[in-house]
């Protein structure tokens, strides 16, 4: 099985209003709520692709209880959750139907105790022992060591297990020097960790500082990638317009599931940039239109080199 | 026991977010959450009074399950509240930390369903034969229909138990017919009602409709009393500036608390409008501060006439 960690689960709730306007009160028109984090969404793409996938991280409170309610009956996904005291945050995004923008809540999450980093650290190397890719996903809990990822790839990779990891800021920083067989930031957390902006020179540079291979995901550009056998971009035949949230999180699960089917990474490439773009034109995370995908899966255009980059 | 009725109950969320930018990302630094829907926060406030207090209604789904596991952890509240299928709704009250101001998003509420409907009215019933008093508070679900709260107080008028009528609209126009004890409207609901604007006017007019007392609340200004008894204005010695939520839910708390601890009219007045303003000095609806309550108990100006208005 593939397994992805969301250590930073959310229950994410769609509400949508005739017009936001602070300080006015609303009646919520249609609302929506789903398992979310991005490893869930993962997840939820590899489990609709025919792939067995389990998922971990922490999950607790009332909130925990509806994602897991949730979870199971979400066909393919394996809960293997790790309770923990506090209770797991929602994420509400208020769709105005004037303007068709989203504004965003989004909870801190719970606090994690060191006696439930402990026991997740423990599952989660049981549940190495039976996967064939991992996905490190999001953003850290309060109470969870900066350096988390770092040492969740480092147990990756004892085990021979291939290991992506897809997060920001600090987190990334450390967790790349620990060696992880793919990483994919965004344009914007290339920056970051690179301080370039120059996306080739950036996904180089990041692949520097201890990644096997860099897969930067450039929105509507498609993507590129740098590894030792080569370099590649990536890209859509046309640009589709829609919902960009969960794109990445497709990129991310498209990467995975080349990976586990033995793709050459042209291939692997096609199929995350393919996902991707019929992400954009689903309402929701975790989820993509299949004609769009089987249609563009041959139409992706990927160019480069397969040599040294 | 005193019976409160929340047939919309809702698990009320508080944010604080640093400023409201509409279209933006906003992460929440404070959050509460908390039983809610004006029967459960007039319950709070007769429960912190001593008065002994069963609460019923509709909850249903994960959300229905948060509000009854918190509604077991406050001391004096008995929980009777009935399954629904749908899930009880969130009110979520984002709190602007650099303006101050509350934007609010009210989810619509679970669909009753006929059945519903018939297990609650049955429930109701065999709750009146226990009850020393009964209020009849807030708006009425989808489903639910718009003569409900008129049933509802012939039943508590057939087991000769006082009832109070707390809602807004057509529920209240069809409610008043009906000939509740008391009804609470405020300076808007009155209005509409009535169709007069003028607040002695306007609570004599309401009573013509049916109901034996009116009590009019209109803020910072005190209640309006009518009966065949008497008519009295009864008006706090200041101005109290806080958080007004809730303050009408504490004034039906007083007239019960007052009404079963056979208090003359201008004594139950004088409650109702020292609760409201200890309840608006309260960050929070359903909690009053208990020493402003005690400070201002002999405090409130009672005026008026105990002889037909």
């Amino acid at each position: 099985m593939i397994l992805t960690v969301t250590l930073n689960t959310a229950l994410d709730i769609t509400y949508r209003v005739r017009a936001l306007t602070p300080h006015a009160s609303h009646r919520v028109t249609e609302m929506a709520e789903r398992p979310g984090g991005k490893g869930l969404n993962v997840a939820r793409v590899l489990a609709a692709l025919g792939h067995e996938v389990t998922v971990t991280g922490f999950t607790g409170g009332a909130t925990g209880r509806a994602l897991r309610e949730q979870l199971a009956h979400t066909p393919g996904v394996v809960d293997a959750l790790v309770p923990v005291g506090g209770a797991t945050r929602r994420t509400i995004a208020v769709v105005d139907e004037t303007t068709g923008d989203t504004t965003q809540l989004n909870e801190p999450g719970p606090t994690v105790t060191p006696a439930e980093w402990a026991a997740f650290q423990e599952a989660y190397g049981e549940l190495l022992r039976s996967a064939s890719a991992v996905a490190l996903c999001g953003s850290l809990p309060p109470g969870v060591p900066v350096g988390a990822y770092a040492g969740l790839v480092r147990a990756a990779r004892a085990q021979a297990v291939p290991v992506l990891l897809d997060t920001s800021g600090e987190p990334l920083r450390r967790g790349v020097a620990a060696r992880p067989d793919i990483v994919k930031p965004n344009a914007e957390e290339l920056a970051e960790l690179t301080g370039s902006h120059e996306p080739w020179q950036a996904t180089r540079d990041a692949r520097r500082r201890g990644a096997n291979t860099v897969v930067a995901s450039l929105g509507a550009e498609g993507l590129l990638a740098v590894n030792a056998e080569g370099h590649w971009r990536a890209t859509p035949p046309h640009r589709v317009r829609g919902n960009p949230t969960g794109a990445g999180d497709s990129v991310v699960a498209g990467l995975l599931s080349g990976l586990v089917d033995q793709l050459p990474w042209p291939r692997r490439l096609a199929r995350a940039v393919a996902l991707s773009a019929a992400t954009v034109l689903s309402p929701v995370a975790g989820e993509f239109d299949r004609r769009t995908y089987e249609e563009l899966l041959d139409r992706v255009a990927v160019t480069g080199d397969a040599t040294a980059a």
